[in-house]
């Protein structure tokens, strides 16, 4: 047993490692339908094919007119126009309007010719049949959404790089875009190491044994941030059985994440593997939990080592293993995470140079909710199943008092 | 055209409508593996079929020892401890550790018997071969976890109507429970009405017509709340076609959404068409956009009449239908929405005893990000397919000054 004198050869802080580990790789594009297209990453802007709606569209049920017809109008002193015509829903009108004359319109129909504006049907009343007594006057635009008010042929609809969101797969169907150009999932490889580590599906363990957690869980992280988990295998703590096992990982995916073994000699092991295959970018992490990690370029292939405790990993996985899978599909900015401001239940020690991330349970009270922290061996995944959040605690900070008020990012 | 009289029958605010209209239907409840359970909803608690991790494991590389050995050890007064063994990891330990002996143990091996501490190899030497020189006292417990501190037999691993996170499929994983009984993914029919409405895929519109948002939009935000849309027809304005679009859609979801045509006819035909089909508990919310809102319980099944525009319907979705899915699905807390706190760019007014819902461009300045309001007819889509979020305007209010610092839900 020895201690690994290369542990913090190359340590880095976490902004260090998300400014300056950046793998310039990005997934092929492919075409998906919108059905598909939620949350997906775009590989180029997409453009209004025509102008939206593309025609001149009543707002309100009403009256399309030539809005100085109504100029002046008023409850005492109303405007008289001839009723003209209708314009039936999804169909062109019929009929024009001219001076001294109206239309009705129901809500969405094309505007006539000749018309530049729709009294609401409230500010009107037909007194005689085909006579509409007028009440308030309008301006012209009025009651109507003109016919590139929506989008002009060639505005950007969507744009690359920005995760789809709802209500702009709407955008797009309502321009006719019915699939787009994004960014494949990027194929994320989880190894698991350890020759301690059997799969889940084991149903009595060995004394010493222990079933796969981590992996499991980076698949759900992975799923989260919109690439696919590609389960490899788990891998004993031989450098051999780890060379090779990364090997086919990295032929196979865009990210390889290695869940090392979590004693010294099994990171050790790893580390070695990791160095036949790559350039190790940083080897250490000023951040607790996780500083054991291991950030590689692979020949092109980014690839991160986690530290053996579940806890760990799922902390540094997040850190820093999800702004790459985003990155991975072209997306620079990754969607917001839930958060809540509250205050410390209590003191928070920390080293300077060192960043904390401390898992919390929110308590709602009033005025701001309280953060409890919740402490434990690293080696508990209950800490992180139980936890509603976690805090920062910021690498110059020495610690933080109770009754800071801070941001909680809570999990989801 | 004429003026809906039942528009405001049976009025609502929002506030009531989510207390109040809480159909008791649930979907069924299903099996899933780890690999699909990401944030599903279980139907019950989920239980540690035993202790975990099952056995006592040092948290340390280092020796494990009887701690009363180490009492009083210092650099300058050491205690020594004979090296009686080592555990392997993932084994069971062939040597017990009595009075005077060490056994060593890497990170996440069984503690061997008798020992009770592990002494971290930082602070230890081995002096001579054989001899374990241990520099630091450790108190009963130190450098493990217990065999149940993960959780003990039977302990609520995750609760019943909690979306599952990544974290906790690990933690099922660590437990050998590999797959969940979950609620299925609530059924969730859209149907869009309206003679002028017509497929995303149809390439070129004759005059009037517009391409299908509402479905393609709503769609996401099902997805986003863990339901299944269910693509229905595009029905006309038509009292006997809505009726019977509307009584298959029943017959097969868990949910009905009908976007209901623009205009007041055609919302009045959706209204009738509802009332054959089960009882209205609400027509017309007190929200802007989306005040011709219906929720009606058709024998069981929970039906959502949206407003006509597409920017309306999408937001009285998020208020009033997202909570419904999730609440199918057995989730009474629905997960936590990105925010942001944000100073208001302008004065917005308001109506009291009305909801108003704004959507907002967020630009992130010092000392407070800036919400600047997005105006625009709800007609305009692309006024929520630009917006990064929105901030709600509460009943009270009868408007909110710039300057004023709110909370900004941002889309995602």
């Amino acid at each position: 047993m020895r201690r690994a004198s290369r542990e913090f050869f190359t340590a880095r802080t976490v902004g260090e490692a998300l400014a300056g580990f950046r793998p310039a790789r990005r997934t092929p594009v492919e075409t998906v339908g919108l059905a598909d297209a939620l949350h997906r990453v775009p590989a180029a802007d997409v453009r209004a094919p025509a102008a939206m709606p593309g025609f001149a569209r009543s707002t309100v049920d009403g009256y399309a007119v030539r809005a100085a017809d109504t100029y002046g109008a008023s409850e005492g002193l109303p405007s008289y126009v001839e009723l003209a015509g209708a314009v039936r829903m999804g169909t062109a009108p019929t009929v024009a309007v001219s001076h001294g004359e109206c239309v009705a319109v129901p809500t969405g129909a094309v505007l006539p010719d000749g018309a530049d504006a729709v009294v609401m049907v409230e500010h009107t009343a037909e007194t005689m049949p085909g006579t509409i007594e007028v009440t308030r006057p309008v301006a012209p635009g009025a009651g109507l959404v003109r016919a590139d008010e929506d989008a002009a042929a060639g505005d950007v609809l969507v744009a690359a790089g920005r995760p789809l969101r709802a209500a702009q797969l709407g955008f797009l169907a309502a321009a006719g875009v019915t699939s787009v150009a994004v960014r494949a999932r990027p194929r994320v490889a989880i190894v698991s190491t350890g020759d301690e580590v059997v799969p889940p599906g084991t149903a009595t363990l060995a004394p010493g044994q222990v079933r796969d957690a981590t992996a499991s869980a980076l698949a759900g992280l992975v799923r989260d941030a919109g690439g696919e988990p590609v389960a490899a295998a788990i891998v004993p703590d031989d450098r051999g059985a780890l060379e090779s096992a990364l090997r086919a990982a990295l032929a196979d995916a865009d990210l390889v994440v290695v869940s090392a073994g979590s004693s010294v000699g099994a990171r050790d092991e790893t580390a070695g593997a990791v160095a036949a295959l790559g350039e190790i970018w940083c080897h250490g992490l000023a951040v607790k939990p996780g500083k054991p990690t291991l950030l590689a370029d692979c020949a092109g292939v980014p690839l991160v080592g986690l530290p053996g405790n579940p806890l760990s990993a799922l902390v540094v996985f997040g850190l820093v293993g999800v702004p790459l899978v985003w990155r991975l599909a072209g997306c620079e900015h990754p969607p917001p995470e839930p958060t809540v401001r509250a205050r410390l239940g209590r003191d928070l020690a920390s080293a300077t140079g060192r960043l904390d991330v401390v898992q919390v349970a929110v308590r709602y009270g009033v005025p701001v909710p309280t953060a409890e922290p919740l402490f434990g061996p690293s080696a508990l995944l209950s800490v992180l199943a139980r936890a509603d959040g976690y805090v920062i605690v910021p690498e110059p900070a020495t610690g933080l008092d109770a009754g800071t008020e801070l941001t909680v990012t809570l999990h989801r």
